[in-house]
């Protein structure tokens, strides 16, 4: 029977014959031996029937080893507040809007790095526009002056850093499923809470057809063995309450088709939507290890470009010549290299 | 004559001997002549004589091609608005003084730039730990969380970027010549003016002496050429006054010989002095390129050391694997894997 079928496709469960309906017909007293039974090997828990521990067929998992959601979700959670139970399928949903406020948190986070890189950015620019020492001369003068040039080129690193990271990192953290993205969820919730609907409704319809079989069955029983009466009106009624009995019979069958339709309906809902949430969660995953990879590269590009900035300085550091200096200052300054004679008459 | 030697080691000038005193003598005919070239030949300027373009021996630089402060500085310097002179050793005083500002101020640049990375510091500390996203799970959840703390050791890095700049750059240049610097130099300046105040009273000698030398001769010149005079007496009278004239003679070559002194003793001090200050320069622009090395050290150093900050984050975003999170995930919030069955009697 489908229910105990393993498969190992993304595709949603595809063989709607859930179903095997049994054949209708009249209650034998074998039957009613089985009605004993079930009581014994299956449970209905809030509309949903499963089998008992231990009994039935062994069920195989739909995707072995994969811990997929279609495998793990059948039951109601029993909320720890004893209040009203949460169906299987809305902690997967619970996960999902979780993961977006999740995300959401994220880049919130990029953007306050974000902040602290422009307020540095700010900072070593204004200071690399500061007059001072800027009289030093000569080839030190030059070194001074690269170095504080280079705290504005160190500016532009850490201002480059954080646009990207707005662009590549903050902004797709935020795109990533939109407003629609809530509306969606809902779908999934809604159309597989009006199956469980639907289920408790015709669980209610097996429940009565059941209560009235009994009834007939009582009464053909009653009717069977009344023995004071005119034998011709006597069978009359017995015929009456053994078709009446019958008629019941089969109103049970039915019931019992529609609400194992409507069950196996749901099944199918809850195989494919718990697959589809399966498959936004790995895509939730991967979007975010990408673009905290993004993260990591820009961070590296910073610091190499970093280490670009102080090079010039280091070159016209190795330049500096104090004997250089000195000839450019001395050429500049001096007052005369006539040196003084004695004095004679 | 000294004066023209040129040397070249780093010793200051060390021939005392720079004086070559005329024998003192008595005034010929001849010497008057000499002393009429004096006025073509050298001028005195600000008691400093110094030969006139073109007239005596060619003068070697004392340090030929190393633009030597020894060799450049004789004259005063005359002051653009017209006031008073200043001295060439003052020029380089000057320059010294400055000098001790602009290593002032590059202190102060660094230690702008070490309250940049505190606050930049502070700010990524701060961050690392807001709890935003702290609930994201499973080798996600552990990416995520190796992020923000890489932000707390990227804080530790600038720190320590900071703490060096300080005890390695900062201090240092604010130690570098102490407080007693504008004294020893100051020093220099006294010494230096002390000679040349001398060398102003020794001229004032040598004039008073010629003038005096003058006059002697005048009265000389009277006495021999009168002839309404008895003979006896006559002889007397010139006698005396040849007598006169040469002790004025002697009188003037002593103070031409203290003022040579004077002025020799000035030259040395000039030459000792401004060798002193040339070195003061050289170890100064030395002592900053050190320490403008030092501070490009660790800015590479810091580079690096972010570098390395941000390989856990890529080591743990490389592990996320979103099947790892789904089981993790599962395990934990499961609600049943029994799958329904058909509902019978």
């Amino acid at each position: 029977m489908m229910m105990e079928a393993s498969f190992d496709t993304e595709e949603s469960f595809d063989d709607p014959s859930c179903l095997t309906p049994q054949p209708p017909g009249s209650v034998s007293p074998a039957r009613r031996q089985t009605v004993k039974e079930v009581k014994e090997t299956k449970a209905t828990v809030n509309c949903v029937t499963f089998p008992l521990p231990g009994e039935g067929p062994e069920q195989q998992l739909l995707k072995p080893n994969d811990w997929s959601y279609c495998d793990y979700f059948w039951a109601d959670k029993k909320d720890p507040q004893g209040g009203a139970c949460i169906p299987g399928i809305e902690v997967l949903i619970q996960k999902q809007l979780k993961g977006k406020t999740l995300q959401k948190e994220m880049a919130e986070f990029i953007h306050e790095r974000i902040k602290i890189e422009e307020e540095y950015a700010k900072n070593l620019s204004k200071l690399s526009f500061s007059p001072l020492a800027a009289q030093e001369e000569g080839t030190l003068g030059e070194a001074w002056t690269q170095l504080k040039k280079s705290l504005h080129d160190e500016a532009e690193v850490h201002l480059k850093f954080s646009n990207k990271l707005h662009s590549e990192v903050e902004k797709p953290l935020l795109a990533f499923r939109g407003e629609h993205f809530k509306k969606d969820l809902k779908k999934y919730d809604h159309h597989i809470a009006d199956l469980r609907k639907q289920l408790a409704s015709k669980y209610a319809g097996v429940e009565k057809a059941r209560k009235a079989l009994a009834d007939r069955q009582k009464d053909l029983e009653v009717k069977t063995h009344q023995l004071d009466v005119k034998a011709h009106k006597h069978e009359e009624d017995i015929k009456k309450a053994r078709r009446k009995s019958t008629q019941a019979g089969d109103d049970l069958m039915r019931s019992l088709d529609f609400y194992n339709q409507t069950q196996c309906k749901w099944f199918e809902e809850m195989v494919t939507s718990s697959m589809e949430l399966e498959k936004m969660e790995v895509e939730r995953i991967e979007f975010i290890q990408t673009h905290l990879r993004q993260y990591t590269t820009l961070r590296h590009e910073t610091d190499m470009f970093n280490q670009s900035t102080v090079e010039p300085v280091d070159q016209l550091l190795q330049s500096v010549d104090p004997g250089k200096d000195r000839e450019l200052w001395v050429r500049e300054n001096k007052t005369g290299e006539v040196r003084p004679v004695d004095l004679d008459i």
